[in-house]
Parts: structure tokens; sequence; C-alpha cells
């Protein structure tokens, strides 16, 4: 097969706030090759990624994510790789590549599954998937009441771990133990309790270990991003003094690049690596971080706050280690990231998800979904029009 | 002052090829306050960094460039470190944006130094400038000979270093071996030799490798960016091989950040730390990368293959640097970025540039040029327009 055909939809909420919901709007990509369709989804800014992808060429190392894709072949996984070492090269100095590429590269393993029959998680080398243990990922209540409130509604819907994030999460040592206790006692004495912290605390060691004493006491599993994703030096620092309270660092969602991550794991000290394959640059370089977490003992864990078309090829990549357990799932999604995908992943009768046993990533698109909150995108250059909204 | 107006200028030479080389288009910022005008440069795709200033926010980590720019007070550095450290947590998710701050951030630097009479180096906190030694960076040629020739050249223009770069460097070790040969001898037995492997190497350390024994003989006195801008692994085991060899290894002009290019230092082992103001974040960040640089015993040069305003912005964060001494000064500008500034920084009598000693970056724009090589661009979203090219 050769690639024919790239399509972008950016779909957007009616309106979107300053809430830390990465569900407020997508960007979905149809891939079109050999009479078959793959789909992905890029965890990142829609028109920025857009432009990416058909921007003029500056110079032979900064060209568009197009340049490297369009007319290739697409046969084996091997192709897949191939196109993502060109996008690397040739669009070294283009930064919003690995964002744009990311939901291109998704839809490669979702076409070339189909064309296979064959799930991705088989395609990149796993005989069997494992089920996961899914976490309720959820924003901090504005107050520690409410904290406790969506912590126990979480429960009561039968999940046995919870992540919650963000602000208020970081005003002060005092306000945020409150909402750990609140958590805690919403969550139950046996349920599995994660922050992030939304790198409230920018690389400030001191300020992130000033929580530690709560999240010891609430039996905190992981304490996510207290710093910017490239803090290396304060990730070290961190990870050594949160060992000795029982907490494992993790982060790793910003990482547009296999290396980024492990850094964070060989420089940064984390415990758990959390990717997010819609800015990884897809499926390959997240089984790629995979393999050297498990290598390293450090726990693999998808990020993921979008749709369940996003959810499936976040586990693609860790769906054939059986010890990586939990997985992030996202509880709290906006309609259109809801209403996207027909097919949905749903915890069974325990409590587990399953990554789908179908082919590609398994994941029916609704189109009527797609029409319902499209946003018309044109860009136009010299008088020339490079991008129109699909129909 | 208060921030009242930022403006795109995206410019072209009328064909652009796949040669590496930056200057073939660019992306020059124009910001007004309190009357006065401040110009800066994006070393980056115009289109794409230009929709990350205009682009509708995802969610409240991934607004516009703008959300965190217009309407900000000017009036001391600190409210440029201000807004840096709003872009970076605001825009977390918006992978483009430290490409497009960069440029605005320069820009402002411009305009705070015009609106106090003082250069930029004089507001990063240096009492004087010191001159430096420019190394013409021009492309190895096509054959031994024409290097020979380039290099022949460089040293008749009155050079006493010069650095050679990308394609055919890293066909073969052989091959390779010839051209470095041909450089040296072009330039003579005392010239300074650099080499700019353009990333060809991608993460495999034996093939660079393979190369010092020929840059031994020819006493290259640097080895820039043989692999990835991300790959510190592979960095740090070349750098141990070079040291052996004599050869420092060098890199860091893809860091998007502070922190890219401090763990090139820390973890990668470069004994040259080269950073473009035009993609880190602008003269703030570059400056605590010189800072950092001179407390480790690690020599800061610039990055710049465009204007002489990108030249007279990348001199500013390490011009109070006296033993930093080498500084890249592209040669083989296209027309577009030699006519963009009016004034332009030659070599003395000695061979030396001297960073301009006026408010701001002391470069004077040339509005013709703008004119002629501008391109139009427009950007609509949801009906509305986004961006429409100043006049």
């Amino acid at each position: 097969m050769k690639i024919e055909g790239v399509d972008f939809f950016y779909l957007s909420m009616p309106e979107v706030t300053t809430a830390a919901d990465g569900s407020q709007d997508a960007l979905v990509v149809r891939v079109s090759a050999g009479g078959l369709i793959g789909w992905g989804e890029c965890e990142a800014s829609p028109l920025v990624s857009i432009a990416a992808f058909v921007t003029p060429m500056s110079h032979g190392a900064c060209r568009s994510v197009s340049a490297s894709v369009l007319g290739r072949d697409l046969n084996a996984p091997e192709d897949i790789h191939a196109i993502a070492a060109d996008v690397a090269y040739y669009s070294m100095d283009l930064l919003q590549a690995a964002h744009t590429w990311s939901g291109i590269e998704m839809a490669l393993w979702d076409l070339l599954g189909k064309a296979r029959g064959e799930p991705a998680w088989k395609l990149l080398g796993y005989s069997r998937a494992w089920p996961k243990l899914p976490y309720a990922s959820v924003l901090f209540g504005a107050t520690p009441a409410e904290t406790f409130e969506r912590a126990r509604d979480i429960r009561e819907q039968g999940f046995q771990a919870a992540k919650f994030g963000w602000a208020p999460f970081g005003e002060s040592p005092e306000s945020d133990a409150l909402q750990l206790d609140a958590a805690r006692e919403g969550l139950g004495a046996d349920g599995i309790l994660l922050v992030d912290a939304g790198q409230v605390f920018v690389e400030d060691v001191e300020a992130a270990s000033a929580r530690l004493k709560a999240m010891e006491r609430n039996r905190v599993t992981f304490f996510e991003e207290p710093f910017g994703g490239q803090s290396l030096s304060a990730y070290h620092a961190l990870s050594q003094r949160a060992a000795a309270a029982g907490v494992g660092i993790a982060g790793g969602e910003a990482a547009h690049n296999r290396q980024m991550a492990e850094h964070l794991i060989d420089f940064g000290g984390v415990r758990y690596i959390q990717i997010d394959c819609g800015r990884i640059g897809g499926l390959g370089p997240a089984k790629a971080v995979a393999d050297h977490a498990a290598a390293k003992g450090v726990t693999y864990v998808n990020h993921t706050f979008t749709s369940n078309l996003a959810l499936s090829a976040s586990l693609q990549p860790f769906a054939g280690l059986r010890d990586h357990r939990i997985c992030e799932y996202p509880t709290g999604l906006q309609p259109l990231a809801r209403e996207l995908t027909l097919t949905r992943i749903m915890p069974d009768a325990e409590g587990l998800i399953h990554v789908p046993d179908a082919p590609g990533l398994g994941i029916e698109i609704d189109p009527a979904a797609i029409a319902r909150y499209r946003v018309d995108v044109e860009i136009r250059v010299a008088g020339k029009s490079l991008f129109k909204s699909a129909m």
C-alpha cells in the first residue's frame, strides 16, 4: 500500500475554558491507503499541528511533516519506523512536528492492523494483551469536601484507583494536606491513590518535598509531574526524598520523543513513566520506552485525557506487560471526546479494562460526531490555500 | 509601558531549496510598547510559529503565546522573565510555543534597551562587552576540492577560524577524512577548524567515533551535533572518546529551553554549548545557560545562521564572558537575511567582531527589505480571521 491521503479534523466544544481538561478539543487524523482507513488523534494544539503538516519548507532540515509522509509505502511496521526517522530528521527544526506526527503514526498502526487483521499490540511484538486496572483520572475539587465527594463517587462506580490533579493543589502544604486527606477518606483505606501536580512547582524541590509528609500519611502511590517536563535535576533530587516516604515520582507526558522519556528514567529517577502516544510520536517510540522501563524496573503507564481512540492507542505499547498493571482512564470527558467513538472501552465486572482484541486500534469512529463538533480551518500562504477542512 | 502590539513578518526567498541553509526564509517579529519598537527573529518555521501565537486555546495548559504576552507590563528585565514563565506554564502543551516566544523575547530586550538607552547585554548584567573571534560558518563543498576552495577563500577574507557543516559529511569515514584534510589544507596550519555533522549519525556512537582519527590529525577544535539534540547517552559516550583525541563535542542548537542545554553539559559531556536565541526562548534562558556553562568550565558559543539581527541577539548572552571567545558568523547568507538589516556587524582590522554598543540589540531594520521578501499569510478558524499579514 501507499499512503494516499492524510486528513485532519479539528473538533471543539462550543466553549473552551481554562480548566486543565484536554478533552475540550481534539485533532483527529484520518489516513487512507490501499482502500483502507486508519484513525489517530494528536494530543496537541489542533491549528498549530495542522500548520506543521502543510507549512512551506524553510530549509532541508525544516520541512513539513507531509513531506515525509505522503506517498510513502505502508506494508510493515518497519515502514512506520522509517517514516518516523525521516520526520525526525527532515523536520528537526520544526518543533511542532512530533505532535503532528503522533496522530498520523497512530493511524498508520490502525491501518496496518486492519490490512493484516491483527491488533496493533501484536504488530508491536506482543503475543497477548493483559487486562489493566484503570484509575479514574479527575481534577481536584475546589474544596476538600468536593474532592471527598469525587473520591467517594469514583469508588461507588467500582474503581479501585483514582488520580486527582491540578489546581487548587499546590496552594499551600496545609491546604494540600487537607485535599489529600479528603481524597483518601473518600476513596477508602484500600483504594490506590495517585496525585498529579500539573508541574505547579516548576523546579522548586523544597516546595514539592513539603507535600511528601501528607502523601506518606495518605499512602499516595505516585506523585506525578511535580516539575516541568525537562527539569531532570529537580526530578532526581525529589525522587530520592520521595522514595524515603514510600512515594514514587511519575512523569513523562510532555515527552515528545523517546529520549526525553528515557532521560526521566535514567537521569530523573522516576518510578512511573507516563507516555502520551499523541505527543511522543505515536506507538513506536512508546513501545521502545516501555521496553526501556521494563529493563530498568520502572513501571510504564499511559497518559490519556481524551477519547477512547487515544485510550486504545495508549494501551497498545504496554498491553503485553503483565506487571505494568495500572492505567489512566479518563472519566470526566467532554461530550465530543465521548461521542467521537462508537466503540467504548469499559471496565468489566472485576473493574478491569481490556485493550480491544480487534484489528488495528479496534475503535470505530462516529462520523456524525466529527460533523457535529468540527471547526473549519483555512490556511493561505502567498495567495494559495495550503489547508482547507476536509469534508 | 504595556505591550501593545506584536506583528509577525514571514519573509522568504522566491525559491527555497533543501540545502541546510536557514537563511532562506525568516520570521521577523515587531513589538510595540510605549511608543517604541523592538525587533526580534524566530529561528523557526514561520507559518507554524505564527499559528502558535494566534491559535485558539485547547485548555488551560495549552493556550496561545499571545495570551501570555499582549497587554503585559514591560518596565524591567524581571517583566520579561515573568512573561517567559507564563508562556512556559500556560503553553506547556503547545510544543511550538518556545520557538514563537523566542523572537518576541528578543524584541522585548531590544525595546527595553531602547527605552533605557542601554544595550541588551547591560540589561542582562554585564558591565562590558568583549570582542569575539568569528568563525566563518559554511557548508562543506560537494567535493574535497570545493571544500579546499571555500577554506582558502575564508582565510583570504581574513577569518582565522572556519566551520564546515552538513552533507556530504557523514557519507563514509574515508570520504569524510578527505573533506577534513582539504578543509585543513585550505585553512592553513594555524586556522581554527570546526566541524558540524548536522545530526547525521542520529545516535550511532561507533559511526561518529570513526571520524575522530581524521579529526585528531587535522586538529579539529570541535565536532558539532554528531547526534540528535536529545541523545544525551550518545553524546556522553562520544564525548569521552573525543576528549582522548583532543576534540571537543559541541551541541545545543536544538535546545528549546534552558534545561535541554544544561542537560547536554551535565549529562552529555559537551565541551561547547551552542545556543540559538531564536529557539531557546530568547536572551534570558541563553544568559542562564552561559552562566551555567561558565561555572562548569564549558565554552558558550552562539548558534546563528540567519540575519545580523539574530547575530546581535545571539552575542548578547555571552558578550561579557571574555574567555568564551569564538563566535559563529554566517558568511553565505541569502539576500533576504543580508538586506534585512541596515546595520552590519563586520570584522575589524584584527578580524574580531563587536556586539553593538547601542541601545537594545543595536540593529536598524530596513522596512524595504521586509516589503521585498514578505509572504502573505492568512489563518481562518471557524469563519474568523485569526491572522492576516500586517502592513
